[in-house]
């Protein structure tokens, strides 16, 4: 019930930047419903009554569509012309760019035509939801012909507007400045590498676990004590409690807003690291929201960069403080501590470094994950292309399946080309962003040994600070700055390269 | 972080009711700023941050400029007009009717006056925050002058718009259709009778429990023990848990929106009652709210009727359910099974049923809790007329104390006029609510009781259906269809009439 409204009197404003004021009252505005969206969105993984989804869903279209019409509203790019002309800081050049690029994404698309893709892909994600519960290819395969025609004409438009090859136009939308002729090289390296790494870690690990057999997880963990574990970890890792919450959900997120982030994670009672090292993932997440520059939150400049950049964050924290023997060295006292349970390094670390060969991507470990996306960004580029169709794509699957992972997925589509929502949603162009961010959280962790080479010494203590200091300074108060591969040349001082990477799997998986 | 927008093709309209179709848009889009500031209300409460607060505020205030921008747009009137010509049925016009009322009210204040309200209220909300702890009424004094003098202003702009004399124009923004020439001689029997029988009552209590001690409340209650009992309570009661909640708050509250309501309670572990009864008091409100007409929810004919309907909805499952000694019967074993401790009814009863004389209007009893609000209404119009001034405020609370209750604050004036937040916050004309909602309460049940005279054997069964079946059928259903006073007559035969509620009490605690 309301009953009563605020009003204010709209912002002063000097003469000599004027459009500028306007541009900062509307992110204001932005803002406000941004900050509604997200809270909504989290609220509804966690708190929302069961019965609560229709009128949740109307409520959250209707305020999508009040930001759409407020962002995109035709007088904007007058507003942003104007604006250059005025005097203004460093700062407020930078917020007018990057106030720019974001209106040029959003609007690069006819109305009619994102309504026509948003019917499209809705349609496919229910038929994906149906259908890969029964393996049926045949029933889901019209869907998502459908849905790859819009994403090649999504492309061409995209591609007109920015100048940009097609997929680079994609992948545009997830992180400014992602180019194939940067990354095919670097991904080409990588998949060369891995492809003979793989079975030489998994021979590695058969022989150890010979001598030293797997000491199996088999206590009861009580949740409420692995909830007190993953407290006790996040706050030692950098998360503010102040503003930010852990709870659960059946899909792990990291969401709502940066001065009050919410994670949450799931629990098996039979197992307390799958909730553990989700946790440290989105804590991952949530450090670089928490320390986004607070100044520009509401523009544009002020959020996170991309989500190749924001998966290293969270690949930082989860791989390389995460899964770092040095941080078990630490870690373990505080498992004890709170589930009663005292691990040896010897024992833990199998299970924190396991390698396997698997269909699915989301359960891979850090060896084999590369290959899931690689093989993705393949057929997605093929498929924008035309040079693949939907039709072949169950074929074109096995085929690299087999020749990368050594598996086929033949008669089973439902763990093939039907596994990932990211399809179905339209969403190409998003695949390579998990393995660069791998590979960004590598060569960022490199760069950081190099300048502090005491940084592991830094986890076995549970020293978290000056690490995370190098961070904050390199990547979280740089917001969207810079565009992601500039981001990572001056947080690292080189391009991206694969080497960091492969020498971290060498190092941890390696004979 | 949000990257994509839905984008969604206007509804349709036909050329036979364009108006109409634009005042029904509009609404929905109303509706979804509601439930964002609903959710993120409650949100605020159960699950935010502590460190989320500043910008929990500003995201609200800018929602709720946003809706009191849309909903005052001036465009409206003339959709209103038009619409009234157009080919709609009784419910259309019914709706169009309630959204001119809603218009109306919410316009009938100047935006530059509405602004140096808000301005003068929070600063007298955050003085008597810091200053009623110090029992400063010095330093309060000028704030709430200020305020007064506003109130004053504000109920005459009030009354020139809508033709109501000045108090009864601020009773019209909180249950249209109350006025004093209806209330003051209800109010004026009431009160007569309870400065007789508030004496007589207490006399009663104190002979019965020279007889029968008063067993105390002993156990130590865990907290999550006390919750399962209230979520029992509550769905037996008839709170749909699908579309609702139970958590934790400061304050109790009733929040959210029909399609997910919350209800917060706080626990003592050493004392059961105090929870549960708020729990049932929540529940009256949630029940309402989850019965509200859906197919009207996105029209003001949809909302719940007034201030003083939503609190006869609580107490009526408070008070005429609640602390119903035929409710015991059926609740005193589900008490024991939750808390596994066992309670006769001539032990639970003299708890559910204390009567004390007290200075604090929220602790009050049934019997002594309209002495409170007759007392601040009487007083209310006289600050609103100009016959009291706010510096003769303590002595004149202090005097009517005296006369209803005997008890004195006049060296207390914390506990005297500085207890609620209402006056300051500018809430005048409210504080009936409470009252008229207890008296309508009874007059339901008592109306109630005549067309089914087992209603007491239904709650000593713990069957609730029949009795919320009257209650969906004469309260919920009906909306805002109706003035407050309307819906009472039409649900219980009869204007207000105080002899229900003095009934209820003789029976209650008479001898």
């Amino acid at each position: 019930m309301l009953l009563r409204w605020c009003l204010f009197a709209p912002s002063p404003t000097t003469e000599a930047a004027m459009s500028f004021h306007k541009l900062d009252d509307l992110g204001r505005k932005l803002e406000a419903l941004e900050h509604a969206l997200a809270i909504l969105g989290a609220d509804e993984a966690t708190h929302m009554a069961v019965g609560g989804g229709e009128k949740r869903a109307k409520a959250m279209a209707a305020l999508a569509g009040m930001y759409h019409t407020r962002a995109t509203a035709p007088e904007i790019p007058d507003w942003i012309a104007a604006a250059e002309g005025e005097e203004l800081d460093d700062e407020q050049r930078a917020a007018l760019a990057e106030l720019r690029r974001q209106y040029t994404n959003l609007t690069c698309l006819p109305v009619e035509f994102v309504e026509r893709q948003t019917t499209a892909r809705m349609r496919c994600e229910q038929l994906w939801r149906a259908l890969r519960a029964k393996n049926d290819w045949a029933g889901f395969q019209p869907a998502l012909e459908g849905v790859v025609a819009l994403v090649r004409d999504e492309a061409a438009l995209r591609s007109d507007v920015l100048g940009l090859a097609p997929y680079d136009a994609l992948m545009e939308q997830y992180d400014p400045g992602n180019r194939t002729a940067d990354i095919t090289p670097v991904f080409a390296d990588l998949k060369a590498f891995l492809k003979g790494f793989m079975p030489e870690a998994l021979a590695i690990q058969e022989a150890r676990l010979r001598k030293h057999p797997l000491k199996p997880l088999s206590g009861t963990y009580a949740i409420d004590r692995q909830r007190e574990l993953g407290l006790a970890m996040m706050a030692a890792v950098g998360f503010d409690l102040t503003h930010g919450s852990l709870s659960v959900s059946h899909h792990p997120f990291c969401g709502g807003v940066p001065s009050d982030v919410r994670i949450t994670t799931r629990y098996k009672t039979s197992d307390f690291l799958s909730a553990l090292m989700g946790v440290l993932h989105e804590t991952g997440h949530a450090l670089y929201e928490q320390n986004l520059p607070k100044a520009w939150a509401h523009w544009p400049l002020g959020k996170a960069r991309g989500m190749a950049v924001h998966e290293s964050q969270s690949l930082f924290v989860e791989k390389q403080i995460g899964r770092n023997p040095a941080f078990w060295r630490w870690a373990l006292p505080v498992v004890e501590k709170h589930l009663g349970e005292a691990w040896s390094l010897d024992d833990i670390l199998p299970h924190v470094h396991r390698v396997e060969r698997g269909l699915i991507r989301v359960d891979a470990d850090e060896v084999t994950y590369p290959l899931h996306v690689i093989l993705r960004y393949e057929l997605e580029q093929e498929l924008v292309s035309g040079s693949l169709e939907v039709a072949d794509l169950p074929e074109a699957w096995d085929a690299r399946m087999r020749d990368y992972l050594g598996l086929s997925t033949i008669d089973n589509p439902a763990d093939g080309p039907m596994q990932d929502v990211h399809w179905p949603g339209a969403a190409f162009g998003y695949f390579p962003s998990y393995t660069l961010g791998a590979m960004m959280a590598a060569q960022q962790w490199a760069a950081l040994t190099r300048e502090r080479p005491s940084a592991d010494e830094d986890l076995a203590k549970g020293n978290f600070e000056a690490i995370n200091g190098w961070r904050r300074e390199k990547i979280w108060s740089q917001g969207s700055r810079w565009s992601t591969p500039d981001l990572l040349e001056r947080a690292t001082g080189e391009k991206l390269n694969a080497k960091h990477f492969v020498n971290h799997l060498r190092q941890r998986y390696g004979g």
